[in-house]
This record gives C-alpha cells, sequence and structure tokens, in this order.
C-alpha cells in the first residue's frame, strides 16, 4: 500500500529520461523569408481568423474585423473580392457606454463564415456586443443587408469562445448567449425546429467552445440511421476536484432529426450527450485536459474519420502540447452503450457526480431515433415518453471516457505551445501511409511532424508570420497536384506549400528529411515533392526510415579551391541546416579539434584557421553527423582545398564564401 | 459563467510571460573544481544518507551503507572514527531467497542516525530486509550488539521511504511496518508508552515519508502546555479526484503526552491529527503537491519556527519546484480551532469526504492534554472518553488546510528537480535580514538563493560532485564564523562554505553578486564574507539592490599591451562570469559589432579581429552589462591596447591570453 519516496522518485527519472522524447527538436528551421510564402493582408484590417475555402471555385474566403474578402486559393495574395460590414457610430457610442473598448472590443468581428448555397454564405459578426448574422451574395460579393438577430450563434464579446457549422442550410452553434458571457448554448438555428440546450449546469458547466462537425450516416450504415452533429469543448469539470477549478475536454452530440419533446425539453434537445476526451500519459503524470482544436480527417482509406484532438495541461503548463486521436466509433459506442453519470447529494450542501448503475428507460435517452425506436411507434422525438426524456435531461454527462487511439497520445511535445491543428494522410513511395500533422504555434510558426516507428519526427518548423503572433486558424486544401496550407493570425494570412522539397540540396539531405512528400529524383538530380509527379517511382529515392545509402556516391565531387597567404586566418564556410546533425571538420581525413587554439568555430559551424602556414595547405570537409534511429548517418556538406603561399604584403581578405 | 476561450488563452499567455519570473538562472555557476570544496568518501561504501552534526564536539556522522564514520565538521576530509555494520552471508542468502537483490538491496543501509545522548547515538539499518537498530557509543566509537528489532523504526527496503526523529530518549518514526512496505505506519518506540497509527485508509494512505521533528513548548506559551511532534509525508488524497489518483502533502502531529485510550484507541494516537499542506499559485495553474523536503527555520528573530518546504508538480512535471513556507502558529490554528472532514458514503459504494459540519465532542478530539482538559479532570489520554476518542479515529483528517506565508510560493523553478532544502536567516550590512535558500539538485548541484524585492535572485549555482546525481542529504551547520553547507549523495559527502566571496575580482562584481554573506572592503580592496568579519562595517560596500555606484573608480587602470602583425588576428580575451550579464565590446569608446566580417566573437565573449591593419590599433575595452532592477550596470571587465605594426614575416602566435 506504500508508495515509497523513492517510487516517487523513480517516477521523477523517468519523466526527465524522457525528455527527449517530449522534447522531439524540429529537424530544420525556416526563418521567415527563407522559404517561399504568399502572404494576404490589408493595411487597416485584423483579426484574419475566419478561413473558409471553396475547392470547386479555387477561392479562399477571409473573415476579418469589419471586412470579408475573397482570394484566389491557388494565391492568396490575388484579392479577388471585398465586402464591408462596419458597426455605425451610433452602435460604437452605445457599446462603449456599456464599459467595453471602442477602439478594440465594440466593433466587428466576424465569427460564422459558413457556406450556405453555391452563391451565398452565411456570416455572423459581433457587431459591437449585438451579434448579427447576414448573407452574402457571392456573384456580387455583397451582404443582402438582412441583418438577422445574432444571438445564440455569435458571442457578444470578441473574447468569447464559439463554433458552428451550418447542416443542410441551418446552423448549428456553441456559443454564449448575453452580453455577459455567462449563459453558454449549443443550438440549431432553425426556422422550422429551433432547438437548444437546457441552461444548467450539468449540461454545460463554463464551456470554451472549440471545433463542431457533422457526421454523415452512410446509407449501409445499420446502427446510425440520423445524421449526427458533434460539439468539442472544455468545460469546468463537476466530476473531479482538485485544489481549484479542474478543466476537462469534451466530446458532445445532437441528432439532426432531433426535433424537441413535446412536454418535457420542449424545444430542447432530446439527443444532447457529452462525455470525457482522454489525453493524458499516467506512467508520467502527463494529464491534458483543455482541449485547443479538432480536425476531422477523412480518407478514402479509412473505414471511419478520426477526431486529432490538440490540448493543453491546466495544470502546471509552463510549455506543453500534446496530440490525441479518437476513433468516431469509440466515441458513438460511449453515447449508444455507455453509462450515465449521475448526481446525487452528499451531507445536505455537496454534489457528488457518480455512475449510474440502475434501470435506463426504453427507448435509450439521447439516442437518435433509428430503425429500432420507429419499430416501436417512436417516429420523432416529440413522441418519446416522458420518462426516457426526463432521464436524459437529468443524466447528459456519460460515465464512460472517449479513450484515444492507443490510449496514448500521438505527440507530447515540450517548450511549445501549440493553437491549431490540421492532419493530411499521405502516401510515402513505398505505399505506407502517413498521417502529416500540421501545428500552428502562438508565435506564428508551423510545426510539421508525423509518427515514425522510432517514434515523432519534427520535419520542420516554418515561421509563417514575421511577428511572433498566435495562429488562428488552420485550414489544409485538398485539391490533387494543388495543395496548400493557409494560416489566419491577427495581422493576415499566409498561404505556405506542404513541403519544401527543393530545399534539399543533396540526395542525403532529401532522404534525412523523412518527408513522405520528397523524394530525390536521381534524373533530375533535385529533391521532389511526391505531389507533382504523376505515378512513376522509377528514378526517386525515399526512406521514412532516413537510410540514405542508396544515395548516389558524390564524394568525388571537386572542392572549393582558395589560396591564402601565410601568417593570415582562413574561414571555410559550411550550410548545414539540420538542428539534429553535428558539424565535424577533417583536414586530409583526420578529424580536426575545432577549439584548439589553432581553430575556431563560428555560428557554431564555419571553420577558422588562425596563422596560416604552408603545412595548413590541403584537403578541408565539413561533414554533418545525424543520428536516425540508433545509426549515425555521416555526409560531407562542403569540401574545401587550401593552398597557403608566401605572397606579397598586400592584405588578402581572409573571409571566404 | 463562461470560461472564454479567450480566457484561458490569456491565462496561458500569462504563464508565458512569466516564465521569466519561473526560470531565474543562476548569476554565476561554478563547476565542479571551480571553488574550494572538501570531499569524504570511503573506497567500497556507497550511499551517504544519514547525516548528523554535533556543534559541541565540531563532529559530523556520517551514516552511509554498512558503515557509520565520524569526521571533523571544519575538514570533513579528516575522518576521526569509523564503524562498519555489515549484514551476515546467511542473511544476505535468506534475503536473496526472498528475490531480492544480493548486491544492492540485501545490505544494511543506515536510516536512523539520531543522538540518544552526549555518549551514544541511537542507529538502525535496512539489515537485508530484517529492520535492526543498536546503539553506537561515542567514544569507543563502537556498536553495543544489542540488536534490537527496527520493524517500524527503519524501513525493510532501501527504496522505501522513512522518517524519525529523537525526543527525550523515545524515537518517533515515519516508516513501513512489513517486508512489502505496504503496512504504514507513524510510531513512537518506547518501552513505557509505544504508540503507533491505526492501520486504516484515513489515517495513511500509500504515504511517502518526508521529515520529522519536535516542537518545543516554551514555558510562556499558554494555550500548548506540551511538546508537539511534527510529521511531513506526501500521500494518496481521499478528498481529490481526477483522471488519475492524485498525491496531497501533508503535515500531521501528535502531543508527547499522548499515552493511547484505555478502551479504544489502545496503544493508538489519541493526537494523531493531519492537514492538506497547500502550495499552489491558482493564477498560472501551478500546483505543487509532491513534498520532498522540510526545512524547520528557528531563529532568535522569528518569533516562531518557520517550515520551509520543497515541493514538486505530481501532474506535468517536466521540471518544476516551488519553494513555500509555514508559519507553526498557521498550522497549529487548524489543528486546535479548524473543521475536520469526515467520509459518507455515496450510492453505497464511493465515498466522498466533506467538511463535518455537526457537533464536536469535549474535550477537543485530538488535542493535547492541555490546561482546560486537566482542570475538567481529564488528567491523560487514558482518561478521555469514548466519545472524543471514537471521533479522532474516524476523523484524522482536518478540513482546513495549512496556507503558506503570503498565500504563495516563495520560489517557483523551472527546468530543476530540487531534491532537499536548507535555509539560514542572516543579516545584511545595512541590518535587513534574509532567508537565504540552500537548495541541492537531483544532478549534484547547489543552488543558493534569496527573495529580494524585484523577486527571486539565484546568486550562484555550485557543482558539489563531480558525477551528476541526486543530493540525498543537505545540512547546515550553525555555529558562528565556521559555517558550512553539507550534502550527502550516493557516492559522498561535500562540505561547501556558504559564500565564495574572495571569488568575485572587483567591487562592482561583488555587489552585483547580491550576496547578503558578501562585502567589498576598501581597506583589502577584496570581496570578503561578513561572516568573518568583526563588528565595524566601516569600509564596507553591499548593496542587495545591485546598486554598485560607491564602488570605487578603477577606470583609470592600465591596459594589457599587444603589439601584432599587419594581416594577423587578434583574440582579445574577457573573463565574464555572470550568467545575468551581455558582453559588449569597445574600440576607442565606440561599440564594435562583434558579428560583422572583420570581427568574430568566441566562446561568446572573447573578440576575434581578423586581418589587422594599422587602423585597428587602439583601445578595445570588453563591458559585462547587466540589468538589475531595470537599470543597466556596465562595467569594464578587460582593456587591451593594440598596436598593429608592419614587422618582418616571421608568424605571431594569434591567440593572447
Amino acid at each position: 500500500m506504500c508508495t515509497p519516496i523513492g517510487g516517487l522518485l523513480t517516477a521523477l527519472v523517468m519523466v526527465l529520461g524522457t525528455a527527449g522524447e517530449l522534447a522531439p527538436i524540429p529537424r530544420i528551421t525556416w526563418e521567415h523569408g527563407e522559404v517561399p510564402l504568399v502572404h494576404f493582408r490589408v493595411p487597416g484590417i485584423h483579426n484574419y481568423s475566419a478561413l473558409l475555402l471553396s475547392e470547386d471555385k479555387d477561392s479562399l474566403y477571409v473573415g476579418a474585423r469589419e471586412a470579408v474578402f475573397a482570394v484566389s486559393a491557388l494565391d492568396i495574395s490575388k484579392k479577388q473580392h471585398e465586402a464591408y460590414w462596419k458597426v455605425s457610430e451610433d452602435k460604437k457610442a452605445k457599446c462603449a457606454e456599456k464599459g467595453k473598448s471602442k477602439q478594440t472590443e465594440c466593433l466587428n468581428y466576424i465569427r460564422v463564415l459558413q457556406p450556405l448555397s453555391t452563391t451565398s454564405l452565411y456570416v455572423c459578426g459581433t457587431n459591437a456586443f449585438q451579434p448579427a448574422c447576414d448573407y452574402l451574395s457571392l456573384p456580387s460579393f455583397t451582404f443582402l443587408g438582412r441583418s438577422e438577430d445574432g444571438k445564440g450563434r455569435c458571442p457578444f464579446d470578441p473574447a468569447h469562445s464559439y463554433t458552428s457549422v451550418m447542416v443542410d442550410g441551418e446552423l448549428y452553434s456553441g456559443t454564449s448567449y448575453n452580453f455577459l458571457g455567462s449563459e453558454p448554448i449549443i443550438a440549431r438555428n432553425s426556422s422550422h425546429s429551433p432547438l437548444r440546450t437546457e441552461y444548467a449546469i450539468p449540461w454545460l458547466n463554463e464551456p470554451s467552445f472549440v471545433f463542431a462537425d457533422v457526421i454523415r450516416t452512410s446509407p449501409g450504415d445499420a446502427g446510425y440511421e440520423d445524421d449526427r452533429v458533434y460539439f468539442f469543448f472544455t468545460e469546468v469539470s463537476v466530476e473531479y476536484e482538485f485544489v481549484f477549478k479542474l478543466l476537462v475536454p469534451r466530446i458532445a452530440r445532437v441528432c439532426k432529426g432531433d426535433q424537441g419533446g413535446l412536454r418535457t425539453l420542449q424545444k430542447k434537445w432530446t439527443t444532447f450527450l457529452k462525455a470525457r476526451l482522454v489525453c493524458s500519459q499516467p506512467d508520467s503524470g502527463l494529464i491534458f485536459n483543455v482541449l485547443r482544436d479538432i480536425f476531422v480527417l477523412r480518407s478514402p482509406g479509412l473505414k471511419e474519420p478520426v477526431f486529432y484532438g490538440l490540448f493543453t495541461p491546466q495544470l502546471n503548463n509552463v510549455g506543453l502540447s500534446a496530440v490525441c486521436a479518437y476513433n468516431l466509433s469509440t466515441a458513438e459506442e460511449v453515447f449508444s452503450h455507455g453509462k450515465y453519470m449521475q448526481s446525487t447529494t452528499v451531507e445536505q450542501s455537496h454534489t457528488k457526480w457518480v455512475s449510474y448503475s440502475g434501470p435506463v428507460p426504453t427507448p435509450r435517452p439521447g439516442a437518435c431515433i433509428g430503425r429500432e425506436a420507429r419499430a416501436a411507434n417512436y417516429t420523432s422525438s416529440l413522441s418519446l415518453p416522458d420518462k426516457t426524456l426526463q432521464f436524459v435531461k437529468d443524466h447528459p454527462l456519460m460515465d464512460d471516457s472517449v479513450m484515444p487511439i492507443d490510449n496514448r497520445p500521438r505527440l507530447v511535445k515540450k517548450d511549445v505551445n501549440y493553437t491549431q491543428i490540421a492532419v493530411d494522410r499521405t502516401q510515402a513511395l513505398d505505399g505506407t501511409v502517413y498521417d502529416v500533422m500540421f501545428l500552428s504555434t502562438d508565435r506564428g510558426a508551423l510545426h510539421k511532424a508525423v509518427s515514425l516507428k522510432d517514434g515523432v519526427h519534427v520535419i520542420e518548423e516554418t515561421q509563417l508570420f514575421q511577428e511572433s503572433e498566435p495562429v488562428q486558424t488552420l485550414l489544409l486544401s485538398a485539391k490533387k497536384g494543388r495543395r496548400f496550407v493557409y494560416a489566419g493570425s491577427n495581422s493576415g494570412v499566409v498561404q505556405a506549400p506542404l513541403a519544401f522539397c527543393g530545399k534539399h540540396s543533396s540526395c542525403e539531405d532529401c532522404v534525412l528529411a523523412r518527408d513522405p512528400y520528397c523524394a530525390w529524383s536521381l534524373h533530375a538530380a533535385t529533391c521532389i515533392s511526391l505531389q507533382q509527379t504523376e505515378g512513376a517511382s522509377r528514378g526517386l529515392i525515399q526512406d521514412l526510415s532516413g537510410d540514405a545509402s542508396t544515395c548516389p556516391d558524390v564524394s568525388t565531387a571537386s572542392p572549393r579551391q582558395h589560396f591564402l597567404k601565410h601568417g593570415g586566418t582562413a574561414e571555410l564556410r559550411c550550410s548545414q541546416r539540420s538542428n539534429l546533425a553535428q558539424v565535424v571538420w577533417t583536414f586530409q581525413n583526420g578529424v580536426l579539434k575545432a577549439e584548439s587554439p589553432k581553430y575556431g568555430l563560428t555560428g557554431r559551424k564555419h571553420l577558422l584557421i588562425f596563422n596560416l602556414s604552408e603545412g595548413d595547405s590541403g584537403v578541408y570537409q565539413c561533414l554533418s553527423e545525424e543520428r536516425v534511429r540508433n545509426r549515425t548517418i555521416s555526409q560531407v556538406v562542403a569540401k574545401h582545398l587550401l593552398e597557403v603561399k608566401v605572397l606579397s604584403r598586400t592584405p588578402v581578405v581572409p573571409t571566404l564564401p
């Protein structure tokens, strides 16, 4: 029964021991300006937080503060259209009277940008704390001016959380319903059947909304005969207790066919159920209980959609992020067959949530109306018995948790705060399928990571934005051969290719990148993007294990020649890029100790040779030594031939290119 | 009611914003061998985990694996005595039969080393999983061979936690009571009145024992008329719940006069009460719930003892430590007047601990027998009513928590795992009193930190042990003028002075160290230790705010001269030590950009000048710029005079000292 201090210390050492695993370093860091990125920003316009892609039209719609733009999805610097939606001075003044800032808060932040039809978008904005919605006609790119009440669709406060999804012309939203932001709501905004959540702690307890999407029923799907809308959020837990309020990530589900109850739950969801999303690593005490973003990965190769969740910890978060992936069926199983939780009152004043073990009414509370219910003559939620409705009203929280695939995070990264995630499923040259994770940071960077056999490999880090600012939105385009990642921030939008294959100048570098998008072309003698090649893999070299042994031998390449004078100093340059590699200099094939008085290093890679004499003449090689899966791969990055001569007294420039 | 994602993100950014506060860098790093340290180790002997100081005898007793030593407290390299206590081969074999390692576990680890009288020590060891105790006669330094059963005084397993304190010849211990370590116990090992804890989860739930000490009642102390023994440990909480088992730090208290109950709690504590020790920073989600060490600070200047607690987090601990300090009276108040917790059963199977709000019996359960109890004719715990005894048996846990001084940590440090703490209360030159914290790490280093007006200042980091190994014990000596810190590890014991004042070579450096132990002597023109000076502060400069403006002007010091030849390279050295300072090079009073093609830096501080010409002749100065409290203090660390001449062709050594 005793957990000895020894045990605790062992656990601690273990955590430290895995620090390497928790801190996978991006192999290459691309500074802003080093790689080709396309930017979109309009002077005076801020907060480019809503992005919507139309693959048909090759257009990217951008919702910013007081404006909506259409830009070319292939080159976002090309603005196609713009529409402004500003707050009147009168409204601004009223908003300011309520104590809000005229310069920042009392403006119109576009928060909903959803496709309504092929010719129109549905747009909502905070509108100086008076949320409103309107229709944007695409042909004319003008607002129709039908200013609808945005309450329950869009938050009042631009600082408040929100999410929405358009399903068959009806907007499903998660937001706050009042000025203070104190009344959370998950609603269907529909003219014929509007529905909402109960305003009660067991339903929603100080939620931060993160994401929503619809999961369609496939025609052959026997069990689920209704489309479901999933909501993802973080809320204050009722089931846990610690020194202070504990947050918990939730997945909630409603059915599209829900029409509310007849008496009980009238105009309220009869299918609202929620469950815990678990993302933790018990061995090392890592617990990620703040959900930041969700990406739904759909692919012809996948039997079912996979939810990729991006998490951070609430407790002791000094820079930790994690990714956990969930199968749709795991969540469905919890909602369809899991246990419910129930609250009981302890000693008059305390509430404790425990597993409910009593009888469950039929039809099952919270279930969509399916074949079975219809067979029992329950044709709609309106005809459900009070017993079922009262039960779901009191028991919206499941006792079973939704566990991640493999019961553990896909990625844990120290010293970074990720803000958004997008995932692409791609096939490497050898046919193996990889889920490539694009993760944006709170400092304007993008990490590209992939799970390999030997652990998570962060292929590269790209500084998307010049300033260190949080990336607010991340989007992937799916069109074959023309694929990009789009990122929105407060200052603008950036378009980046999925890979920078061409930047790898040698076959070794191309292979060591371990980037499933890139392969070395023997024919072209360049590192090319597989996206842009058609079929034939002949003459291409790629190896996700980093084995570069099939690369052609280039050791015969002739060295750069330098003639330098006696007594001078030489600087021999080496353009090594990998953060995972070490630089080793050799002279006439012997390894040099760079920190001796004769030699020095600048920038940790370029070699300085002081006080040149004839004996320093010869061949110098800069080797990059990179450890991959317990093997060290050594490649010659630079080769210099030095000739020292006693020349005339005129000084020679000692720095060599 | 809504916690918007905005709010969460703000909190996150705040945490990052305070990263500087969480990562105070030690101003100076002393590598092993750079400062004078005294070592004690005996070949073949490991695990020097028990240290006991006799200030009278100027002796340090060292308990290691299978041996006890006496060394000089003034120079621990001087061994005075040794006594070995080895496990017989027979016992070793029996231990190995039970599946334990003969080489490591089946040995005798000294775990109790307590003073019994002026002429003897009480010593217990794990004794190959058969814990035993013996008496060590100090005059002869031999064991008396009265091998007592050590069960309940010393753990069976060297990996298990333990603590003990000798009070008036009786050993109070916290350890495990059986081979498996599954039965925790807090006991008084006494011939006339042995007492122990109940074997029940509410009393002790998988505890890791950390520390124990006695608090004596002062004669004038009206409220507490009995000495109390405090125990500190971390255990599995019954009152909290999260995704996995939560640990909680505890302070527990028993009264020395306790004699157990007559019927209820016979031979058990009637005064065992425990409470939560809180060490957290709610704003930033930091929660330190694993107690590592306690130091009791007593000082004539302090009204009451202060408990300094060293903590780490259980959750998401990727290198975080904190120090919280507690007033004795805060703990006493919780035990004397605080609310109790009680457990209730929820839905048959669950237990929930809630605040007890019913009537509390008289005399107050768990209270020491004091004046009031005696007045009511309760002269001993044996005469207490069953009602009081039954209550304390069922309610050993207090509902009120023991909060730290100022309700927040004294220090939070990122990227380090502290193992032990010792605190010294010292007076600076201006009369201000500082609590100097000595904190050992799991990598063999010692940090010395002090709370200043502008936050925590880590004065220096000293690598005590050559190897990176956890420091297991830390001890401070108190004798005036001869004060040391002693540290024990697996490999040996190290003795270090409290400060390395003499290593600060300039007045600025001495003042910028902001070390309350050090001051600059104008007379001696050296940085001296205040410990070694008597009274007179005249001619001494110290300023804990780092204001070095009263230091004498040394800018007139003459520079080092160098003669170099045309076309060569110069390396000008600068011996800057502070990790908080930046190096700036000037040439003829203009600031140099070190990374231009003309200049380079090696080791981030020494200046390289390439391709020397006559124009490079002149005065170069290396300035150290250190920011202290939003002021930048600039001091000249090195001054060089360069003369470049067109000399003969013989090469000149380009590296200058």
